[in-house]
């Protein structure tokens, strides 16, 4: 709506852009659980080799599943789109006196008077489409999605996931000893958390140190009780 | 709104069940990443000792890292829409000229008439605390958030993911070699998959046998991947 043309509400207007929304998703997963899970065996396995075929499948298997997952509720996004407005048509077609007390009512609760509820109402149902746009965005709150938003948020989040997980994974297919490519995996995952969650922090209007330092604390709190789950379980 | 008074409208509603919401989020998760992992491990390591320390570590990793990530966007949600609740005011009382300007247009983009503008945004003006929330909804698109949504988010999300993780995981606990416990876990999976794609679908209104089966292909697609992907990094 109006939110663009609203000074000082970029951050609002860049908050819904879908793109980063996708990549915030894939790569705050992708950073924090394939380092968690690399942290967690480091704590009871030796070798780095089969973290590496463990990190690798992880990646895999993560960014597949929320790459779907994401193409999956895009997809029943708008099929539940679609078939609310063939609902509101039949309605608006068939059913005009409820849908009227439906617009009537709708007036009423924003706080609008008796008189101006009854002829505003009037002045909508005059075109059937724009009414049904009314209905879908006022009534429903549903938004018309874009139809290639689903295969789109399949590759953001996907792309977004493997690029995450790349990081925290990285030392250890140079460094044989699993307890040392961990501590280049600490410092190189925790400075990127923290450089994410600041442009995240930005993006969404939040404090962004602050936002940072509670992104960074998120990472460092599961890698904690990844390796910790993990050393109990070793013996 | 009137939602919930709109017969046969019941799905949409139940939808926006933000306990659902969370149980699926963390559910589906939590059932297709382990089940990927230890799936693409069976492939590249024959003990199954080894595939429960990494699989308990990811259930480790992946709840906390989603449960606190729920915490966190539901806080950010909390934080946004109270800055946005106080600029409200602050425009409200100060630039009423601008607000007044804003009320006409959301007025004019649903199809009223210059003269209904006019008399409905000067009604709506008249009560300040009610004209506040009316932009926040409409102009912004944005709902009052539950104070305790975030604690909230984080329990159902986080103890979702590993109820989901421990099914694909469990039968390496009891079989010692990895590919024959990967054929237990594949069928109790993927059964799984099924039965909660076919409630999940039935909650969102799509269809329940087409939306089971959707679901329980990514978990196969994501299992088969990591599998592949595991299998290539061995050698």
């Amino acid at each position: 709506m109006a939110t663009n043309l609203h000074h000082g509400h970029e951050e609002s207007h860049l908050k819904s852009s879908d793109f980063i929304k996708d990549v915030v998703i894939g790569m705050s997963d992708g950073l924090t659980v394939p380092f968690a899970l690399a942290a967690g065996l480091s704590g009871a396995v030796g070798s780095s080799s089969i973290i590496v075929i463990a990190g690798i499948a992880e990646i895999a298997a993560g960014s597949i599943a929320m790459g779907l997952g994401g193409y999956l509720s895009g997809k029943t996004e708008q099929d539940h789109y679609s078939s609310e407005v063939k609902r509101e048509h039949h309605e608006v077609e068939n059913l005009r006196e409820k849908e009227i007390e439906e617009t009537k009512e709708f007036f009423a609760n924003i706080g609008l008077s008796e008189e101006i509820q009854e002829k505003a109402t009037e002045e909508i149902a005059r075109d059937k489409d724009r009414w049904v746009d009314f209905m879908m965005k006022y009534e429903l709150g549903l938004d018309k999605p874009d139809p290639r938003r689903a295969t789109k948020a399949a590759l953001n989040i996907g792309i977004s996931y493997v690029v995450g997980g790349i990081i925290p994974l990285s030392p250890y297919f140079f460094i044989p000893v699993s307890s040392e490519a961990l501590k280049y995996s600490v410092v190189a995952t925790l400075a990127c958390l923290f450089i994410f969650g600041y442009f995240k922090s930005r993006i969404t209007g939040v404090n962004a140190i602050w936002g940072a330092i509670r992104v960074t604390l998120i990472g460092a709190v599961a890698a904690a009780a990844a390796f910790g789950v993990a050393k109990i379980f070793e013996h």
